[in-house]
């Protein structure tokens, strides 16, 4: 397996056609069986999900929340509206689960790498039409289809730093299932299900430099679990609540 | 950054010279500044951490958890033998924070790949000091010391499949922080603690083949995070205790 990140990108704006622009990045070198994994920041920021503080309006939930954590009001009505259920707030974080099922810090609302000062960049919307579309744009412009994989950095309840994980996919088995299969010995494997697509998104952030304009690497070498299809996409991997036992 | 798994090892045995057999696997490719990740099966069976069932009288409260949740009642005394905390049991799955502070199912014990049917694989007794003995041991057999991490593949509480993490580090930092550095337009990079070691194992484990006798993978283009001193190992990576909002 090989990564390597793509040249760097311009300032991304909205409506900016980013399919366009990582085509250009990657000159001829996408092809089929590869897999593209792109930061959601660039994906939100061409798609118009910024949204300026200066425009929010905090309610009273979120001005009690800011209050007691230490937060801009303004920045937590925002992770409010992104978020369908907050879970915990705590050493100035809050925990939620975004309207998309994902759990994780702030809704994933992030100020670093904004344009502008003071600008919010949320989650795409549907991350995994995100990565559909972008599929097919690069489809169109090189005539191969790399998957897509659209990667935010998540934290974990138990371990300290952040893990890119895959929000958005296209194109990639989101879990390649061992179980039933024989291990080494000729037994069932019992509970071996490999995250392939966060574990490729993992992969693909130990290169990309966070503070230069790198969103993109190609991830070669994981032929086997690219389909044709764009596949059930990330929404596969969201455990569903009855049986989430951290609530 | 390139992963490669090495060629597969023999069926690894307690007292077996696991550094002997991974630097003869490698031939003379170990460079420094490489990443030699080793899943923690053959660390464990190198190191006799294997218990068979049939040795194991369970207690009470592991008769009554085996009862209620449909397992064995040895595997579940092994299984609280290992751990300082059970957090949850549910699904047939027992969660419990580990003796060293990892939270994950089944205290990391397992019966996938064992050399005997009904062996009990548990984790290194001290992965830190696991992964110190085999860098100093490769040192010694070949001049060269890569960083050695010992992987676990673990369950996620909100995402369906499993992602390989650090269990045992030595000679990589286990967490990049950002924090304080500059983002792409000179503002602050809030909180970007990149998690390196998870990642990396995460990388490797999209090489290895679970069913193959592929225990190691050699990572390579991680230099700028591979030291000299083994460093803190990854005890670093356990948020403690009171960090924890989900227990």
């Amino acid at each position: 397996m090989e990564a390597r990140a793509l040249a760097g990108l311009p300032e991304v704006r909205p409506g900016d056609d980013l399919g366009g622009l990582l085509a250009r990045a990657a000159g001829d070198a996408l092809r089929a069986g590869e897999v593209l994994v792109v930061a959601h920041k660039v994906v939100s920021k061409a798609e118009g999900r910024v949204v300026a503080l200066k425009a929010i309006d905090p309610g009273p939930q979120a001005c009690r929340l800011a209050d007691e954590h230490g937060k801009d009001p303004r920045l937590v009505q925002a992770i409010l509206d992104d978020s369908a259920e907050l879970l915990r707030a705590s050493h100035g974080v809050l925990i939620t689960r975004t309207r998309h099922g994902f759990v994780c810090a702030n809704a994933g609302i992030d100020q670093s790498n904004a344009a502008s000062q003071g600008d919010l960049i949320r989650l795409p919307a549907d991350p995994d039409a995100s990565a559909r579309a972008l599929r097919a744009r690069l489809r169109a412009l090189t005539g191969a289809a790399p998957a897509v994989v659209i990667s935010d950095s998540f934290g974990r309840a138990w371990r300290h730093g952040q893990c890119d994980v895959a929000i958005g996919i296209a194109g990639l088995r989101p879990v390649d299932d061992w179980r039933g299969r024989p291990d080494s010995t000729g037994r069932d494997l019992r509970a071996t299900a490999i995250a392939v697509a966060d574990q490729a998104a993992a992969a693909a952030d130990l290169v990309r430099d966070k503070a230069s304009r790198e969103p993109a690497v190609v991830v070669r070498g994981l032929d086997r679990h690219v389909t044709e299809d764009d596949g059930q996409g990330a929404a596969a991997l969201v455990r569903p609540l009855a049986e989430d036992l951290f609530r």
